[in-house]
């Protein structure tokens, strides 16, 4: 008999809650921080840049089940559950014991995971009246479901794309234009914040920190609009806990229960999504499943940043948030994974990782393409390149398992396709890609400009 | 309490036979010809450049039900079933009373239907020990889905790819290198038929006939090499079956029988694979189901050709066909939907569209976007430009519907998703992209040579 492939969940087993992890944490996050009083933020403090829900789920440090509205479980059923897919092919190409699945977020109609939160936001903007959103995107994953989410609820969408991104991926934006948005490269003349950067340095390629900057002050200057974003905050990677929910409930479909989780990380809602319903377990339970964020070695905040208060973007726009940071004014190599770009980490994987609930690798970008590529041929799936650092974290677990000839059960997140990335997959097949290192004293120069910040 | 959105099958539903209406078909498809000798093909001829069970499978009017390998199943349920979707967003969009249903074959790895045959195909060669598989590719779906399927059972793949597609869609490209294949523009200098081409006319953009030519070359001047077809030949449509099989039940699922099945036509495996299922049902039970082939206005062999022996190919390398043909040297306008630029149609939808078993209709270029977008907007997933005819003939339906009201079922076939399309998504949207006329001199000049060939 064959074995089973692929575990579905029907519409009606779909999680109805999303799970915060805040909660049941015993070290809880520590508070934001508004730069001009210094004290913590209350939900309030987020309402004028911010819908209100989302503002509290932003602070909620009690309830650990969060009703899914209707509306937004109702698109949901439009793609997931997702698939779980255990990953026969990639495990016959590494020859490992280890039993590899990983939860196929690529198939979403945007084509990444990024969809699960965009509907929540968009959906409670279109509640509270709201009838503009802004963001900001880097590969354009996050930009394209902003997209496409505004359009289900009736918004119209402005989105900042970094300009690297904007450059290198051209069909992203077409992508969001197809859906309706308006797309500006960032950098730009539109606002104080690109203004400032441009006359600095005329040929900034951007970053996510910058382009936040510039959706938030095109937020606050536009009536009836608010600002969305894709990850780092604790309300997205609220949303993207669906995606741990439904894996769980499609282990256990498939007689098991992972070793590891793993995920890549930009800002870490993709890792938290599929992480924190299991970390869950380990928390209450004492499970001793490994968590483990994959990140891009030239955008270390995991593995050489400091965790300190710091701003979430380029201008100083945003409350201080208590993360494990290279400084708000990090600008990042031009890697392909455009997603990972970015100086920080979200408020509760910081608490965690602090606390050694979890852990964290550096990726170099030749070391992910290769991964990718392996993976593209032993499952038929093109990865992002911010989820071929997450493949290639996997395979160095996978391997290990191969050494040791232990079965264990890898659990990783695909959290989307690499289609408009081929260009990427072009240069590395070329061998015109590279890897790019980050100085040491890089990372301490913006360190230590972070101490004047509080 | 919500509707059902979405329907699967659990692996163990998947179709284990595929349908091979020939067998029902009261007016058979009349035979191939062997163009030297005049007499109708038999599955020997076929055997130099074509597995054998394929060349069986390709003139079999007697079985009904074929047996999909095992191995080629088992591949089927990394990606199979994919899902029936009902289109409640374009039917709100629409204002219509028509029940609209989709498949969602761009869930595919590769992104279309293509890979149902294409798996089927390697694993052929491969059991009849062939070590090398070549073919002609014009979008690029066909060569992906190629590509990866001989990644999967260990055979080297050589493309040909349509030039204009290849310069038009280059991620395409990367795609196919990315699966480990070889890719070469066509028209080339590396065959006899490609230069004889390029000697004639050195700007030559390519077409699907062309690039089998070459393709066929390759596959008899190379030991242990077979070519491989992405659509036209009845194995290839045989295999698409499992679409419509599959559909079948979900639409039972869904406690609902169309009354139209409307897919894009460019040599009419997509078209065949989800309608001979439910045409079975005319066929044999009297049902009245309308079957919708929906082509593109720049290359009208359904609405314009005629119905004659014809070459599959530029060059004339392939057995004579009884097909709707607009001329084997017809070249058709570079629009985007690179998979319906093709001078025929296979010999089973035109023996049934000669009988009026089934319909057809043209599609202009700008109308197929404008469709594409609209569905964008509405259901979250861009169409590839050859699906986006599928979806404005299944509009144009819908729309007829709601002026007389009547509550239609309708099912159509999202063969592909458009996401390595999105040039012409730009175009579109930016007002540069055109609609291409065929003059009737212009077919009435390559259909009179025609004459010449039988």
């Amino acid at each position: 008999m064959s074995k089973q492939k692929r575990f579905f969940l029907s519409e009606d087993e779909i999680p109805t809650k999303w799970y915060n992890i805040q909660a049941d944490m015993v070290n809880k996050p520590m508070p934001p921080i508004n730069p001009k009083t210094k004290q913590p933020l209350k939900p309030e403090d987020l309402f004028t840049i911010f819908a209100q829900e989302l503002s509290k789920q932003e602070l909620d440090q009690t309830n650990p089940w969060i009703e899914i509205p209707e509306e937004v479980r109702e698109m949901y059923k439009y793609y997931r559950s997702t698939p779980l897919v255990r990953a026969y092919g990639l495990e016959k190409a590494l020859d490992t014991p280890a039993h590899i699945y990983f939860k196929n977020e690529s198939v979403s109609p945007v084509g990444s995971h990024k969809l699960n939160s965009a509907l929540a936001q968009a959906y409670y903007c279109k509640k509270e009246g709201v009838t503009n959103v802004t963001t900001e995107t880097g590969a354009g994953q996050w930009g394209a479901a902003l997209s496409y989410a505004a359009k289900v609820f009736g918004l119209e969408a402005a989105v900042y794309q970094v300009k690297i991104s904007y450059n290198q991926k051209p069909y992203r934006r077409s992508i969001m234009q197809t859906y309706g948005a308006q797309v500006t490269p960032s950098p730009s003349m539109s606002t104080r914040a690109g203004k400032d950067i441009l006359t600095a340095n005329p040929n900034c390629q951007g970053s996510l920190g910058t382009a936040i900057s510039e959706a938030i002050e095109l937020a606050m200057n536009t009536p009836n609009c608010k600002y969305t974003l894709g990850s780092v905050l604790s309300h997205v990677t609220l949303h993207q806990t669906v995606i741990g929910l439904e894996a769980e409930k499609q282990m256990a479909m498939a007689g098991e229960y992972p070793d590891m989780v793993i995920a890549c990380f930009g800002g870490g809602s993709n890792f938290g999504g599929i992480a924190f319903p299991f970390l869950r377990h380990n928390i209450l339970e004492g499970k001793t499943t490994r968590f483990i964020a994959a990140e891009p070695a030239s955008c270390p905040k995991l593995t050489k940043g400091v965790f300190q208060y710091d701003f979430g973007d380029e201008a100083g726009y945003t409350p201080l948030l208590p993360m494990f940071t290279l400084g708000h004014n990090f600008m990042p190599a031009n890697i392909h994974a455009g997603g990972l770009r970015y100086h920080g980490a979200g408020v509760i994987v910081s608490q965690l990782l602090k606390d050694k609930l979890m852990e964290a690798v550096d990726i170099q970008q030749l070391e992910s393409f290769k991964a990718g590529i392996l993976f593209s041929q032993a499952e038929g799936i093109i990865p992002a390149p911010e989820s071929c650092h997450a493949i290639a974290a996997t395979i160095n677990e996978a391997l290990k398992c191969k050494e040791s000839g232990e079965e264990k059960v890898i659990l990783f997140n695909l959290s989307g396709h690499g289609l408009i990335d081929m260009t990427a997959y072009d240069q590395y097949l070329s061998g015109s890609l590279q890897n790019f290192e980050v100085s040491d004293e890089d990372i301490q120069k913006n360190i230590a400009q972070l101490e004047k910040v509080i």
